[in-house]
Formats: C-alpha cells, sequence, structure tokens
C-alpha cells in the first residue's frame, strides 16, 4: 500500500497545543492569542444570529451549490453567479484549483516566504514549484516571477497582501504584470486581506476579470468577516475556469452555518467598515511603537505585520509566550529576527507593546 | 489554461432546486424529503447545545486536529488517537484516501451501483476504475471483485450497508474477503449507515483492524447522528495509513461547530438508541405495506430502502413529488423501476405510504 511517491516527503500537521494548555504550563491565566490573523472584533452579530437560527436544521444536507450565497456575492461583486466557486475557507479553494490543473508536466511559481498552501497543493499533485524570493522590502518581486515564466508554466500565484510579510501589490504593479504574462498561464490573486485595505492603490481585481480570463481571484469569510471557525471562503473567475473547479468540488463541501452566517455577514458593510477603521488604527499605534523602539517592518495592508525585533525571533518569541502573548515566527521565513503580529483590539495592542518592550529588554541584540 | 484531461469528463454538479421553490412550483404547503438518507429525529439536543456554546467563538480557526473530537472517538472505539482522521463528512476522507494513494497507474475496485463518491476520486487522480455490478440481491459481488484484483489494483471500496441498494455484507462475509485479498491492497470499509444496523451480524470492523493494517473503515456523523449540515466523518485505519493521508490534509478540514457538536453527539447514547429503534421500526412498518402492495425490495439495513415499484421510477417519483413527497430515483443506477426512500419518523412514513398507494394506481405497470 505505497502512497503516491509526490506525497511521502510532506509534512504531517502537528496540532499545537490548546490554549488552556499552555495557561497551565506557564501558571498564566490570560492568553492573548495574536498568532492566526483573526479577527479581535470577532463577527457581525447578524452573522451570530444567522447561526442561532440554523439550530433546528442541524440535520439537514447543505445546500452543495450554496445557491443563495453565490447569488448574493456575485451581486455585490458584480459578476454572474457561475464566475464563483465556494469552498472550505479559500484553502479549499486553492486545493481544488490545484487538483483541477495542475499535473506532473506543469511548473508552478510562487514568492517566498508566502502563504504555504500553494505550494503543498502543487507538490501533492506532483507539479513542479518554482519559489522566487521576495524582494529587500517583503514584496512580490514580479519582475523576477515573470522571469520564470516558461511554456510548462500553468499557474502563478500572488499572494496579495502577502502573507506573511504584509506588503501590498497596486493596481499599476498587478495590471503591469497581467499584460505581461502569457494568456494561457494562470494567475492566481489570494486576497484573503482585501477589505482591510486602506491604500487607495489597492488593485480592483474583480474588475479585472473582465479583461483577464487568466485571473482567479480568492476571498475569504475568516479575516475582517470574522467567520474563521466556520471555514467558508470562494474563488471568481471565467466561468470556463469556475466549471473546471467544479469537477472536483465535493458535492458539500461547505456547511450549512457557514453559508447562513457568510450571507449574514457579508450585507453587514457597517461592522466591516468598522474593523477596517480599528485595524487601521491598530496599524499607526503598532508601527509608531517600533518606530520609537528602532524596530524596522515591511508595509502593513492586512490586519498583521511582521517587524524586525533585532533579536533572535524564536527567543522574542518564548519571551512573549511566557508573559501570555501568542505571536508568530517561522524559521522557514528566512528571517531569523522577524515576528508575526496580528493586529488585535486596542487593548491587545498595549498589551503586546508592553511585553515585547519587556522582552527586548531580556533578550540580546543579535 | 487546460484542466487535466481524466477531469474533463466528470459531470457538474447541478444545485437541486430550494425546497420552497418546489413548494411554490407545486402549489404545495408542505414538502416531506426523504431523499437524502437524513435522521428524522434531528440530532440529539446536546449536539445543539454545544453549537449555541460557540456562538463567541465564530472568528477563532478551528483546532486543526481535532485533538479533544479524536481523542474521545478513539477512546469510544478502542483505538490510539493516531488511528483515526476527520474529514468534512466521510466524502472528504474518501478524497483524501483517493489523493493521498492514487496514481493513474493503479486500478480501484468498487460495486455498482454504489455510492459514487469512490469513481469520482479515482477518476480525479486518474484511477482505472473496475466497477462490478451487484448480484441479483443488490449485495456486492466480493468474489466477482476478488477476481478483479490484479498487480495494479490499489484500492477495493466496500459500502457496508450499500447505497443505494442498502443491503449488507455479514462479518463472515467480509472476514473472509479480507483473508483472501492481497495485504498490499487496500480495503476501504464505509460504514455511513452502521449505526443503524440490527441483524446482530454486522461486522466488528474496528476489531478487524487489528488484524488487518490494509483496512481503513470509514464513518460519519451526518446519519444516525443527524448532524449533516455540519459535514463530518472520519476514516479509523492503521497508524501509517492515518499519516499518509495526513500528509494531504488540508489544515483546517473541519469546523470549530462541526467538532463541539459531534463531542456532545458522540457521548448521548441514549439518542442513537432510540433513532435505530425507531428506524427499525420504520423499516418493518414500510416493508410489511411493501409486500401487501407486491412490490419487492432489497434488504434494508440503513436508513433507507429500495423498492421496486414494477412501474417507472421517473413517472413515480414525479407523482410522489406532486403529492410533497422527495424520494431518490437515479437512472444511472440501472434500477429503471426502484425508488430509494428514506425511513423517516411514523408520521411521514404515513404520508409516503399514502401518497404511494396513490401514485400506484395513477401510474401503468411496466
Amino acid at each position: 500500500m505505497q502512497p503516491k511517491q509526490n506525497i511521502v516527503h510532506l509534512p504531517v500537521y502537528q496540532p499545537g497545543k490548546p490554549i488552556d494548555e499552555v495557561k497551565r504550563e506557564l501558571g498564566l491565566t490570560e492568553v492573548i492569542k495574536l498568532a492566526s490573523n483573526e479577527n479581535p472584533f470577532g463577527c457581525s452579530p447578524k452573522a451570530k444570529e444567522a447561526i442561532a437560527a440554523m439550530l433546528d436544521q442541524v440535520s439537514i444536507y447543505p445546500d452543495g451549490g450554496a445557491v443563495e450565497l453565490t447569488n448574493a456575492v456575485a451581486g455585490k461583486l458584480g459578476v454572474q453567479p457561475n464566475q464563483i466557486i465556494f469552498g472550505l475557507g479559500s484553502d479549499e479553494v486553492i486545493l481544488m484549483i490545484a487538483r483541477a490543473f495542475l499535473t506532473p508536466e506543469d511548473e508552478t511559481i510562487t514568492a517566498y516566504p508566502t502563504f504555504p498552501q500553494y505550494k503543498h497543493n502543487a507538490e501533492v499533485e506532483g507539479a513542479k514549484v518554482i519559489e522566487v524570493p521576495v524582494d529587500a522590502n517583503g514584496k512580490h518581486d514580479l519582475q523576477a516571477m515573470l522571469g520564470k515564466v516558461n511554456s510548462r508554466t500553468k499557474i502563478v500565484w500572488i499572494c496579495n497582501p502577502n502573507n506573511p510579510t504584509g506588503t501590498m501589490l497596486n493596481e499599476a504593479e498587478i495590471t503591469a504584470f497581467l499584460e505581461a504574462v502569457p494568456k494561457n498561464v494562470m494567475v492566481v490573486l489570494d486576497e484573503a486581506y482585501a477589505e482591510y485595505n486602506v491604500s487607495g492603490q489597492y488593485p480592483d481585481s474583480v474588475k479585472l476579470l473582465e479583461k483577464h480570463n487568466n485571473v482567479v481571484v480568492l476571498r475569504t469569510f475568516s479575516k475582517i468577516y470574522g467567520l474563521a471557525s466556520l471555514r467558508i471562503g470562494y474563488g471568481v473567475g471565467h466561468p470556463d475556469v469556475v466549471r473546471s473547479i467544479n469537477q472536483v468540488r465535493e458535492p458539500f463541501n461547505t456547511t450549512s452555518f457557514a453559508q447562513k452566517a457568510a450571507l449574514a455577514a457579508v450585507n453587514d458593510d457597517a461592522f466591516i467598515e468598522s474593523c477596517r477603521e480599528a485595524n487601521a488604527q491598530g496599524i499607526r499605534k503598532l508601527t509608531a511603537k517600533f518606530v520609537e523602539l528602532g524596530l524596522p517592518y515591511f508595509d502593513a495592508h492586512g490586519n498583521f505585520i511582521m517587524v524586525d525585533v533585532k533579536r533572535d525571533g524564536g527567543a522574542v518569541f518564548q519571551g512573549l509566550l511566557r508573559k501570555g502573548i501568542i505571536v508568530r515566527h517561522d524559521p522557514s521565513w528566512g528571517y531569523p529576527t522577524m515576528i508575526r503580529v496580528t493586529v488585535g483590539s486596542e487593548e491587545q495592542n498595549n498589551k503586546f507593546l508592553g511585553a515585547l518592550e519587556q522582552v527586548l529588554s531580556e533578550v540580546a541584540v543579535s
């Protein structure tokens, strides 16, 4: 019973410690998690009402086509319903794109570091993954990525804003890239953090679909919409592309609860606006302090900031953890002195900054 | 942008009509759906309480490893936690098994007709699917399936009880098959309806795992547990097999709501017992009437019955629909005069039988 040879090297997910266990081990009463880019303000109250209203429908299968939600999102975006496909988070849309399009004969291009699921799913399909380092500012190096496109290239994945660096490619940069890339190469624009953008220069990617049949835009309800527990996201693209992705979709791939919550959430513009504004304030507050502390950081256009603590990032991560603050530090990112912190509520941000100052005084500069 | 050549022939999911639309079109005020083998008694009240208790956690990512639920189910089954993998319904476990193990060089064997996701996922992976017709009683023809095993065979899928026929393979039959099949061939025992069994002869498949490293057992919370809307099921197998499946699993493939509801449901034995008993009564009631009406049926060991209406099954389906009863008739099953009906509540069963008698009088015998 041999598994596929191209999966035997893949890492196996290691479940993290439950927060209660972290508290017990460290003797803490409060733990603040600023590690997963969750919305510190929760979700729209309308989404909670929608979930509660579903409690007498638990035993009924979901609408496999998510028809009502698809129509609502299509209307909001100004596209046709057959241009949208829902997934178990945008993660599953990435999986389905890879499963429908990538073969061992194909190459696919990603930035490095970036969201790991592009590479993971491409490797499951046996495709060759070309990773192009981000530039010194943490931005996708689109020229270098373009230079890697050849006749075997099937998909280019662009995470915008990029996770983990937080940097943004603006409308002009994305448009120039799309004009230059061959039309038979799919360009996936993963915009999980799109709704946080306040730069005024963020691409109107759904509009770009009108001109570029090879673009697929990914969005999620896990971030600003605050529905991470429910796992729902979507892709928007040309009807032919969406049709191919649908051919590998499981019949019931999103839950009824997720569909109803997303339907309620997508129409609560006031909640989204307030979260976007609070996040922008949080970024200003955090980065002002980083400047004061002499810590460089990448331009932050999502709900997280990658900051150079000028010390071993793992040691700073551990120091913060002991004070009850969980952030992210991943040695595989290639930034040994950087940590990624989610923008929290004002109270969480203040506690993080207080803890960070203490930890910086305890850990030697690298 | 060519999709994989092995997926271009696959059917695209056609969303069904929402019940409200069916009601409007047919001028009905009540519609009874006995088409999807859902639990007519809903789910455990404890599961609903668990869902309600999660409403302040909507924005938090699920535990990707479903640690608490895994430990609970492992304890109940008497296996180790590393022998269990959760999926978005057992559907996703089927997908993950295919994705981790099947290649275009492999063959895989299923019954016909059976649950369509084995074939679907095998075809996405490019494997050759060998379909072996069930016998005259609607049962898997294990001898014929064994006869198709060769050096390229990677997986044999056994749906027990079989969907759509409802028939069961007993402990002796399954054991003899496992003794005969080569040890390098994976045998997937899909037991979605296991908990409905009252035959006293159903295999103790988890026990069989001790002797047969090549067996993977699938179970679900969508049927007797009544959590279909939440999409959660699992596979049980040898740790090495589970590890390989985990290598293609999405990090957050089940929702927090599903995990918590399943955890509450798995310990409510009284609810399961009452559903099993009511279902057995319903089968006795329905089959007694089928005998009275002179309608043959397959032995029913799940929560549904496949009955020969001796008339065009499509016409009987339509006749029932006009009376507000939705059952299943699928021409691809190869039984033109049979329909599949889910065992409902006593009231639903009575309404179905009343409507059926009327429809039989309206549709000519084939």
